[in-house]
């Protein structure tokens, strides 16, 4: 694999966490299973110098072939990537924040339809991740399980009878499995009700974020709902229980919704309306606000409110409003107030031609 | 004169105050000029009993003919009119809140163009109104003049030498003259420079209101200014000075648009388009955010940034959204949450069909 100078050919694709699943994408807009593995013997990444963690990444590049991905794959050196391009890495969910701000002897291999990634000195030395739209936590075990298993005859990992896959934080050991659903809440955001149902799914000891991961605030009434802890259970078990949990949360959205429109039908048409109406004719859109009017749009699309505005407009807008996509788009570094003015214009283009 | 059982032939004209001027009422929207009068040796009406009041409209009613008015009349005895009746004519601006909220004895007589009315038993005997759209405070004073001096020649009205006409509030003895100019100054509003405007103004003796008039507050970034003394000066003096400083804050309107366009031209472009896309597209309303969202599509209009939409529309809208004219308008008597509701729905059609 030749390492990629930069990720502009990734902005030609839609997403794939975004991109359009064949249905009952309505509230479950995208599933994710990641796997921490750590080389046996070998410092962890974050008690590693430089050195260390990039001879640890070229163990692992030279283990993984694109026949094992099943697909033509990507590799980026974050270090040698300029920060715009780092920021579109974690925009798409390819990285995370901690991944995107450690660059020295980090890597990240990436399958052409953006679905399998591979973060290499992480928190761990392998962060391998398979993510999709929907609600499709098995499948995307049973995909990232088989690369696992083929990783696993190259490379040895740290592994212990008792407790399982050693990983650098206590909450990954174990199965060293975290499930992740991103969920698109508004009914349960708007009734009230969503605070009562975060306190439910923490004593199910799940962990409620918003959709940018650890230490992030809800925005754009999206919930990224995972496990905390793996140890004494197999992945399957997890899984099981975790969607148990996730179908009941969406039986809760979609009660939500039913409940809203019988009860406050104009206040929730309020809701997809104007938030049509100011994504439409808004100059100046902080990223905050145009989330919050996205998740009513999107709203009204699950409900069939508008004619010719569809799920891919809005997913498109989603991708595409985020700080560095519109800087890639728009070919140069903006200033907070270009940024606002540039999205605006952006979500005004993109909905007089969806309409 | 007979008096009329209700209101609703007004209802098919829009309203004189707003009604389209020949030029120049993108800033001054509307000019009032109101004489105060009373009938020597009669008590104030605050002090009279309702039967004494009575017998003060008779006096007056008859003393007015349609001649001297130049136009047809209608004649409304407040306490006759069902409430939502009497709330119609407050939001024409043809009577003032205490007028509306003490009908026993009061009666109100409107030329049938909207442009000449006269309150019997208001807080003086007569208050005689002269109201257009524009900046127009000459000709109203003319005409207001015209229609005093031939009242003068029927009635004895209240008058000492030294001091003018008297008159039941203090600040009003002398001339007995109010004149008033309800002034739209979004750019002063939004670029945070009114405050220190309507200090200038205090300054001078001149009073800042809201767009209804006496303890009301701004409301759609509408202001009514008016003269605060009437003693020791002539008519045509107090109209010289005040329309002096009317013709400044105009300027100074005009200004802050252009700056404000120079240097936040995309924040001033956002308050428009936000105002229509949230007028177009909304499903609940209340009066106050229609009000600030009209005043973003009446400063859209001045700058001519719609195609099609024009001063009309917006001014239907202006007059319509009100909680009387909305209820006559759709027939029932609404609760506020409903009154939200058909705003917005009326909004929302008289813009599709505007565009």
């Amino acid at each position: 694999m030749i390492p990629e100078k930069n990720v502009d050919f990734l902005l030609e694709n839609g997403a794939s966490f975004l991109a359009l699943a064949d249905a009952g994408c309505d509230i479950a807009i995208s599933s994710r299973i990641r796997l921490a593995r750590n080389l046996a013997g070998t410092p962890f990444p974050s008690s590693a110098d430089a050195d260390c963690r990039r001879v640890v990444a070229e163990r692992v590049v030279s283990a993984v072939n694109s026949r094992s991905f099943g697909g033509k794959l990507h590799l980026f050196e974050m270090e040698n990537l300029p920060p715009l391009d780092r920021e579109i890495l974690f925009e798409r969910h390819l990285a995370s924040r901690e991944f995107v701000d450690r660059p020295q002897g980090a890597a990240l291999i990436v399958r052409e339809d953006e679905k399998l990634s591979l973060m290499i000195n992480e928190e761990d030395h392998l962060r391998l991740q398979a993510i999709s739209p929907g609600f499709c936590l098995r499948e995307l075990f049973a995909s990232a399980s088989a690369i696992d298993d083929r990783l696993a005859k190259k490379l040895h990992f740290a592994f212990d009878k008792k407790l399982g896959y050693l990983t650098s934080c206590p909450t990954n050991v174990g199965t060293g499995m975290r499930a992740s659903v991103m969920l698109h809440l508004p009914a349960l955001t708007l009734s009230g009700r969503i605070g009562a149902t975060i306190q439910g799914i923490n004593k199910l000891n799940l962990a409620v974020r918003g959709m940018n991961g650890e230490g992030s605030e809800n925005r754009g009434n999206f919930y990224q709902v995972s496990n905390q802890s793996t140890l004494g259970e197999s992945e399957e078990e997890i899984i099981e229980r975790f969607s148990a949990v996730i179908d009941q949360l969406i039986n809760f959205e979609r009660n939500a919704r039913i409940q809203l429109l019988e009860k406050d039908r104009y206040g929730w048409l309020d809701f997809v309306g104007r938030s049509f109406g100011i994504l439409r004719y808004a100059y100046k859109l902080t990223g905050n606000d145009a989330l919050n009017y996205l998740s009513g749009l999107r709203a009204g699309v699950d409900m069939k409110l508008f004619d010719r505005l569809d799920c891919a407009t809005v997913n498109t807008l989603w991708l595409s409003i985020q700080n560095a996509h519109l800087q890639k788009l728009t070919g140069h570094i903006l200033t907070g107030n270009d940024r606002d003015i540039q999205r605006a214009a952006l979500c005004r283009e993109k909905l007089r031609a969806g309409m």
